[in-house]
């Protein structure tokens, strides 16, 4: 990719310290045509002391009109093209629960599923059953034994479950198990390339004990497999930049997608607060990091938009934890619009804060969509932030002479 | 490449003139948060009277958060994607002294060094010698033969030379000599492929007789060679455009960066005055001018901040002499950012002004990089600007039916 190897070419190293604060969602929308959002709405005196220094924007985090998942949306904040660096339901799954993928990991969700006498699904979720009840069915499946293969089954909530095969030369390439209806039996799994082939098999040894183990366990007396993939090849985010680069990040799926571009994943506590802390103490150690804020993008999703302002203004009072600190640059944005209006994910672009010395300075005096439709990083697809973020710390060199 | 081709399927002749100023290092930075910039600042009535009438924008070099050097920024300009058309050192370097590289050399930077009794480097710019000293060892060094190739030996400054080999068939993919580290006896130059091992064959040779020739002229007892490559395949502007180009620019450098292209390189005097004046006497003969003007960069690298606005302020009393000429478009730009606040190229969008009949005229009424970053123009790669700018000369037909 073009973009990594210009980084990989023009970085340096310096004792520069950057900060990339997510506040996940954090993009919204007014209520009313006209009206403030909640980024807007919100009390920030912090945030628009560093928007009056510094520079705005907004970013697209695929293309427009794309709203992304969490995989998407980080990966293109950490500087890796969402549309060419895929990453698997499987594989997200696995991030989700802190799972460690390595290179010979082939990572599967699976639902609970109800089948009848015949074999055919009739309940694909099992009647939702509860958590515990999951985990317990998961305990007996991870005892399950096939030759030449390591298997783990890991509960995740409810009727999802996660099952890995960790062999050398596996293919990730199967198709789904669940025939996305009910009234017939789950599908075989059928290898899409012959680097597969294995994998299906192992899968269909697997699903056969499975069937025996789970038969007395209605309403959740089978599984099916769904987004069955490896973690993709991706470079190392030290390799492209330079950058020792630690996550700090209270739930696990952000661990996961740090870990993917190997990032390495600090304790980070349960609150910001923790998380403050945390930043502090591997002050010296690091040049890079990545602090995750969750609630702005749950408060969103539960379409409740005064508890997401409160949220943001959370948010607004670590900021002096953090610029007490010294980072020689500090972003703030997030991976995508959360709108709480839309209770969900959106495509609507995302606010962008760069603090630095060599900012050019625009007009903007708070941090907002409005100000950030005027302000001076203009609109950008996100994978352009860490060069960016680079050339702000002086970590770039020029290109050609 | 997609836009090229665009360009050579749409472009026609007519007779209307373009003017392309470029004020080197035009874009600034405020010395402090909410300051002016350089451009703000500059008294530009003249330029002011252009934008309120034009469409002003920013443009971006090469990529977001990139700083172009000199080539890369100048082949935006004329519309090559700079990371498609990328030069090596030797070549700029011998574009740098006005050297006309043909299709047969393969050109080299040289650095005069200084080595001891056991041939290992004590010091990688030989003392950094007086230019008058390189120029003499130059001399002596462009007697060298080399069976089946004509050799240059040619001074730029101080410990710095140009060698270029021309012989048909010489490939320009060569290791560099110098380690980067004294200690150290320079390396052998390797090629890097089939087509480069004469080229690696010839250096050797070379070089084993300036070992001989230079024995005696302590502390520029040898020299190292960096940056070995051959001009890059690039299609000529008028091809591309349909347009007969001149430039007409006080330093070797920009003229090199035209010739690359194959514009007319006209005699351009010492001065701007000089080079309205070459402007106006060459106006019938060519439909496009490249007028290039240097001390806004050099000021600007100098972290002059008040030089670099006077620099901007003579600029705009040149304008009436190119207006009154009557362009049918003139545009006004730089080939990257020099703030003097950080006395060094940058990554920062270039203000840009194009002045034309129809212009979709925007709301800013002066010249600076708070204006265009409101401008009708918006933010784009600098590449687009040869589109635009042949747009607004009439010179385009419409793309499909």
């Amino acid at each position: 990719m073009e973009l990594h190897d210009l980084m990989r070419r023009l970085h340096v190293k310096n004792d520069s310290k950057i900060v990339l604060l997510v506040a996940d969602g954090l993009g919204g929308l007014p209520l009313q045509p006209g009206g403030k959002t909640e980024l807007e709405t919100a009390n920030t005196p912090n945030l628009d002391a560093l928007a009056t220094a510094g520079t705005l924007g907004l970013s697209t985090p695929v293309l427009p009109g794309i709203t992304p998942g969490s995989g998407p949306g980080h990966l293109g904040l950490f500087g890796y093209d969402p549309l060419q660096f895929q990453i698997g339901r499987g594989v997200l799954e696995g991030l989700g629960i802190d799972f460690d993928l390595g290179p010979n990991d082939v990572a599967i969700r699976g639902n609970f599923c109800t089948i009848d006498a015949q074999g055919n699904i009739t309940d694909r979720r099992a009647g939702r059953i509860a958590s515990e009840i999951g985990a317990k069915l998961c305990t007996k499946l991870d005892q399950i034994k096939v030759p030449g293969v390591e298997v783990f089954v890991r509960p995740v909530k409810e009727y999802r479950l996660v099952v890995v095969f960790r062999a050398a030369g596996l293919g990730g390439n199967v198709e789904d198990t669940d025939p996305q209806k009910t009234g017939v039996p789950p599908l075989a799994p059928v290898a899409r390339d012959d680097a597969s082939k294995k994998t299906a098999e192992i899968a269909a040894a697997f699903l056969k004990q499975a069937r025996e183990v789970l038969k007395g366990d209605a309403p959740a007396n089978f599984f099916t497999m769904r987004g069955i993939d490896k973690k993709p090849h991706i470079p190392t985010f030290e390799e492209i930049y330079g950058l020792r680069a630690a996550a700090i990040a209270v739930y696990p799926m952000y661990r996961g997608l740090a870990r993917l571009v190997s990032m390495k994943v600090l304790d980070a506590g349960q609150t910001l607060d923790d998380q403050c802390s945390r930043l502090a103490q591997a002050w010296n150690e690091f040049d890079f990091f990545f602090l995750h804020f969750k609630y702005t993008d749950s408060t969103g999703e539960d379409g409740n938009f005064p508890a997401k302002v409160e949220r943001i203004e959370q948010l607004d009072a670590a900021i002096p934890k953090i610029t007490g600190l010294g980072p020689s640059v500090l972003v703030v944005t997030g991976d995508h619009s959360t709108p709480s209006k839309m209770r969900s994910h959106s495509w609507h672009p995302v606010p962008v804060l760069i603090s630095a010395a060599n900012c050019r300075s625009d007009a903007c005096t708070s941090f907002g969509e409005a100000q950030c439709l005027a302000g001076g990083l203009g609109q950008f697809p996100a994978k352009y932030l860490m060069s960016l973020t680079m050339a702000h710390a002086g970590r770039l060199e020029k290109f050609g002479a």
